[in-house]
């Protein structure tokens, strides 16, 4: 017989990151910190859920029907970076290097996950383009072969847009040892080389 | 301004085993699968955490004031396992090595951490084997330096009671290859060595 415990583990270990092991171990932790843990947690988590929605501007996740970021008028909207998920745009906001807009695809083109442009909303950013001030569209898909597949596909359909089409810059990360790196970044690096 | 996101996402990477990244990972994954993760983690939580609580006789945790193990006859209550913890217990059960009854000290004494004996119920073991019918208790503490101090504790506490003290064997774990063992473990498995 499966007790409430037990479906709490199962699900705990269908998060990313937790298998069955940590799952236990951390049902075990929250048993043990009831009332600063569990409770609020639990109590938090269905909070979120019922208050935090899809932006209906860019996707971004947030308590406003259009997010804190499409309403920020500081922001500029002359720059509209593109990128596969909400969490690369989080990771954007904590580089705090770019003070554009937003448009968040929810992944990328996939023929063997069977995704087409449909899905990712790709006719939502076209009207998007051409009812906004966007002077440049920044592809930062990805730099696996699905999220260079979605820039591409991207970029023909903006062709005839006047917008400029930029991408990031490929090449070493930061603190990245040469002997390390895979062949395809060090051809990008050595390709894209700049001057001293 | 802190959202609930954020709350959430920080009471996330408290759990054991999820640090800030994976912690902003899962949020994304529940915050993606509400209907089927997000709102039902977060009643099975709730709910948890109102329906478990600790046995009164061995401290295991479950919906009953005396556990299913505790409860179950078909247990041979002439044996007792000293465990440190409630994942002990799971572990052993998931071994399937046991059918006596179990004792859950909550940890280990530690001078370091200001655990003494009080704090881990030793009284409570001892008049559990007044009262029972316990011919053999068996010390499954940790093999770590407090571990071994608790058992030599209980041990001793034991020494004036009519019952067999007996702890887990040391030796090689199964699939363990000599070179990547400690000293300790190598030494423990040479003087406890035996006929083939």
């Amino acid at each position: 017989m499966e007790t409430p415990l037990d479906q709490l583990i199962k699900r705990l270990s269908r998060l990313p990151g937790l298998g069955p092991r940590s799952a236990r171990r951390a049902a075990l932790h929250l048993l043990k910190h009831k009332q600063e843990m569990m409770i609020p947690l639990a109590q938090e988590m269905a909070d979120v859920a019922h208050s935090v929605k899809d932006c209906v501007e860019c996707g971004n996740l947030d308590l406003t029907d259009k997010c804190h970021i499409c309403l920020d008028h500081k922001r500029d909207e002359t720059r509209l970076c593109v990128i596969e998920d909400v969490a690369d745009l989080w990771a954007m906001e904590r580089a705090g290097v770019f003070s554009g807009r937003y448009h968040v695809l929810g992944g990328t083109l996939s023929a063997l996950e069977g995704r087409g442009p449909s899905d990712l909303g790709i006719d939502r950013l076209l009207s998007r383009i051409q009812t906004t001030k966007v002077e440049e569209v920044i592809l930062a898909t990805s730099a696996t072969v699905d999220g260079q597949t979605t820039a591409h596909y991207i970029a023909e359909r903006l062709a005839e847009h006047q917008v400029a089409i930029t991408r990031l810059a490929h090449g070493l990360p930061v603190g990245g040892e040469l002997n390390f790196l895979d062949e395809g970044t060090l051809a990008q690096a050595m390709r894209a080389r700049s001057k001293l």
